[in-house]
Formats: structure tokens, C-alpha cells, sequence
């Protein structure tokens, strides 16, 4: 099942991708679907007005998550190409739901920065209230898989040893456009192909199966930390062929075409574009 | 004037302190009052319910804000204390609505941590959405100040090199009781003593006209990055005195009162318990 949150000219609409068209379900967007207990049954069968999915207007896929937990760090390709040590914890910064955009929404480089840079991931989202969940809690507490461009502003996540302010920055990163149920995808830890293409070429690629903490164990440890509630989103962290790792050093600057992608779940596919 | 959310048997609502009296606002929270644009009026006027101030139970000052950024690294003797030098752009981590809790409840020290610690913190309150802020949107996006306990984690926060972790526990994080608006403080860049006392013993001491980011700046740079929405908050970081960088350290266990408290705004006392 392919769940999503669409702009119409009444406002977002939670519905469901059946073939070509998109069902309305009846709630203003996926948060306030999964947070009814029996979400499933009610995205399974929901059964309201049909939207076309030609044109589709994605907003992201849960538009004011009360919290968005990033993960650094979880691919060892990626961890050697920063010059890192295999870590014992997840490294976790966050994002806000101001950060937030559609899967289909251009990316604005803001004019303080010439470091802007893409960061594919698979993203968990969540669709149950936990709190120290154990592993049963924590499988049955994830809805489904997004795709998340982590957008990062280098010089800024670098100006102190904090990452926070080169992550969070407002209307950054696209998340969406479907959230895919674990069925679909061949269960919780899926082995999915994750890629970044920009203007054409391959800059990303790798294996979800490889995360060297998976989505069920992020989320019995986020949830050990803080409650998880549904419409969190966890990004479980991107691999090897960031911009800002390769030599010489790539930046968007405005004008490039970056698909993010993960297979099975979709893609994120966004221009990029300078402030004005 | 002195503004706060109190929880009372139908639920949070906004008051305004008058004397040794508490006046319903008509609203259910700070956060909704100051999502209206005429919020000050709105404040000065109220004339609901009367609560007593005596007994009266304090939700956190804003119990849903989108977003709480903390800034490390503010007071020079806490930098120097912690063996940094002055830095030339704060430093920002998160928390989230979760992680706060009332001026007055019991801080409950998780299980997990044998390294709990205190963090007094001045905290801004934001009255107005601003966005790339110049000086006089900021000063005027300040609808007060307000006292946070920014607990920390410190295990947990030096387990990776992003602190966000032992940042972000779980209602671990007292703020309040009052948002007290800048003409009572001397303005937007007040100069308040600080102190933490721990079971009677003052464990930090500072004056917050020493800031090396004062308020007004430090919301022209986070609305820099993000929107800030009425009722966001930003705690301005701690001065020296954690008890992380005494020697030997010092953690709170369970059984102390730990009152945080900014002269001219309030103190936040709460006792440690220990997690059941």
C-alpha cells in the first residue's frame, strides 16, 4: 500500500495511490491518518473522492511531524569516506517540520550559502506511540518508508561541532512522495537500493540491507530517548558520494535536476534553484 | 507582565498574573495566545476565571512549540571551563515539545544515565513568525523570557560527536513558570543574574548581560536558517558551574531539589526522582 499527502485547492488531503488515481481517505493529511489506531484499516479501506495523479501536487508526505530524528553515520562506505571509525551509536541531529517540502518542490539554495549538498536516505515513518519499545513495539510501530533528501548546508553544519544548523534549515528537504507499507518492501530491514542522480549522473548508490543500524533498532533507540509518536520521521542516514566528500568538492548552486531515490518506495525528484 | 499555562481540571489554559492571582486569557496554552497578533492586547485585557496562584500547577510556559533551539558555548567562564575557546557563531542543538515539563515537576532521572546534569538557561519566547529577522523584527519577535533547566544526558551526549541525545530526553526539561515580557527585565538584552542551587548549595552564577550572543542576535541568525513561530523557544545556553566539568563531577541521582532561577523572571524548582 502507497499512502500520501496531497496539496489540493482545499487544503492537503491524506489519500491512497490505487493505479493512476489517488483515494481520498478523509483526513488533511498522513499525521492525522496514522494517528488513528486502526490507520490501516481505515487507509485500506477509505474510499472518497478521486484525485488524479497526473499532476499530482506532493506536500510532504507528513506535513508537521512533532519530530524528525536524522541519523549520521550508517553506511560504512560513507563512514570511510569521511575518514570515520565504525561508531558503537548512531550519531542523531535533527530536522523541524518547517524544514520540511514536497517531493516534487523545487529546492531554494538560500543565498547565504555556496555549500549546499544532497544526501539520499530511507526514511521510517512512524505509525504507533512508543516509548522504550522493545523489538515487537518498535517493528509494529513503523508504518511505512519514505524517501528523504537530507539537504545539508555544508559551511554552516561546520561552523561548530554542532551539525544542527546546517540541517535544519527552513523549506530544505524533500520527503516523500508515498509512504510504502513494509509489505510491500519485504519487511522492516528492508535491502533496497538507495541512488542520487544529479543532472543525469549517478553521484550515490547503495543497499539499505547494509545500514549498520537498521530501522527496527532506531527505533527501539530514539524511542529509549524520547516517545515516538505517529508521523515521526526517522532518516536513517545516507551513504558514500556526497558533494562535500568528493574531490574537488560538488555544491548545488542553482539549475541542477537531483532525483533521490530509493527502489520500491519512489522518488524524490526536485530543481534546484537560487533565492531570489 | 507575567504570562503562563497552567493545567487545571479542564485542561491548560493561558493566564496572566495579577498579584496572587492567576486570570483566564480564554486561550489553551501561551502558544495559541501568542499566535494571535494582537496577542499583548489580548494579554493585558483578559479578564476570565480567576485560578489561584497558591497550588497553581505549571504546565511547560509554551507546552507545544514547533521548535526549541539551544545554543551552546554563551558564557565565557563556561566555555573556558569546558576548555573551548570564544567562538565566532553559537553553537545550536534542538529539543523537542516532548522533552519539556513543567517549572515544578519532578525531573525524573532515566534509568538508562548515571550522568545526569543541570544547565541553567535565560529562554526567549517568540511572539511573531520572522524569517531572515533584521535588528527591529527581532527585538520585536522577543514576547518575553522565561527560565529553562536545560538537563542534560551526559553520557548519552558524548556517545557521538552531535549532542543532540542527551538533549532531547523525554519531559526531562523544566521551563518556566512565567513568560515575562522585556519592559519588566530593562528590555530585549536583559542583564539578569542566573544561578543554579543544588539541595541549597549555588552550583552556577552568572549575569546574562555577558552573553556572547544576546537574544536579539541570536534570533536574527536561527531566523536566518528556520522560521521562528510564535511560541518557539531558544534557550541561550549556561553558564560555568555544570556539574559534568566540577572534579570530581557531580550528577544527579535522585532525592535533590534543583531550583534554576533568572532574577526578574522565576525559577523553575523541581525535585529528582528516580525512574521506576
Amino acid at each position: 500500500m502507497k499512502l500520501s499527502t496531497i496539496r489540493t485547492a482545499a487544503g492537503t488531503r491524506a489519500v491512497r495511490l490505487d493505479g493512476d488515481r489517488l483515494v481520498d481517505l478523509g483526513y488533511p493529511d498522513l499525521g492525522a491518518l496514522l494517528a488513528e489506531p486502526d490507520w490501516r484499516d481505515k487507509a485500506v479501506g477509505g474510499s472518497g473522492a478521486v484525485h488524479d495523479l497526473d499532476g499530482a501536487d506532493f506536500a510532504p508526505v507528513v506535513p508537521n511531524p512533532s519530530k524528525v530524528i536524522c541519523v549520521g553515520h550508517n553506511y560504512s562506505n560513507h563512514i570511510k569516506e569521511m575518514g570515520r571509525e565504525l561508531p558503537a551509536y548512531p550519531t542523531l541531529f535533527p530536522k523541524f517540520a518547517d524544514s520540511l517540502i514536497g517531493a516534487h518542490d523545487d529546492i531554494v539554495k538560500p543565498a547565504e550559502t555556496d555549500a549546499l549538498d544532497w544526501e539520499v536516505e530511507l526514511a521510517v515513518v512512524i505509525g504507533a506511540e512508543v516509548r522504550r519499545a522493545d523489538d515487537a513495539q518498535a517493528e509494529a510501530a513503523i508504518a511505512g518508508f519514505t524517501v528523504m533528501n537530507d539537504v545539508s548546508v555544508r559551511d554552516w553544519q561546520f561552523r561548530t561541532i554542532e551539525w544542527t544548523q546546517g540541517k535544519i534549515w527552513d523549506s530544505s528537504t524533500p520527503v516523500g512522495p508515498y509512504l510504502v507499507t513494509p509489505d510491500e518492501v519485504g519487511g522492516v530491514r528492508p535491502a533496497l537500493r538507495v541512488r542520487t542522480v544529479v543532472d543525469g549522473a549517478e553521484m550515490q548508490s547503495d543497499d539499505t540491507g547494509t545500514l549498520l543500524f537498521d530501522p527496527v533498532f532506531l527505533v527501539k533507540y530514539i524511542s529509549t530517548i524520547i516517545t515516538l509518536r505517529p508521523g515521526d520521521l526517522i532518516a536513517t542516514g545516507t551513504p558514500a558520494g556526497v558533494g562535500h566528500a568528493r574531490d574537488p568538492k560538488v555544491y548545488l548552486t542553482g539549475g541542477e535536476t537531483v532525483v533521490t531515490e530509493v527502489d520500491g518506495i519512489g522518488a524524490c525528484t526536485n530543481r534546484v534553484v537560487k533565492d531570489a
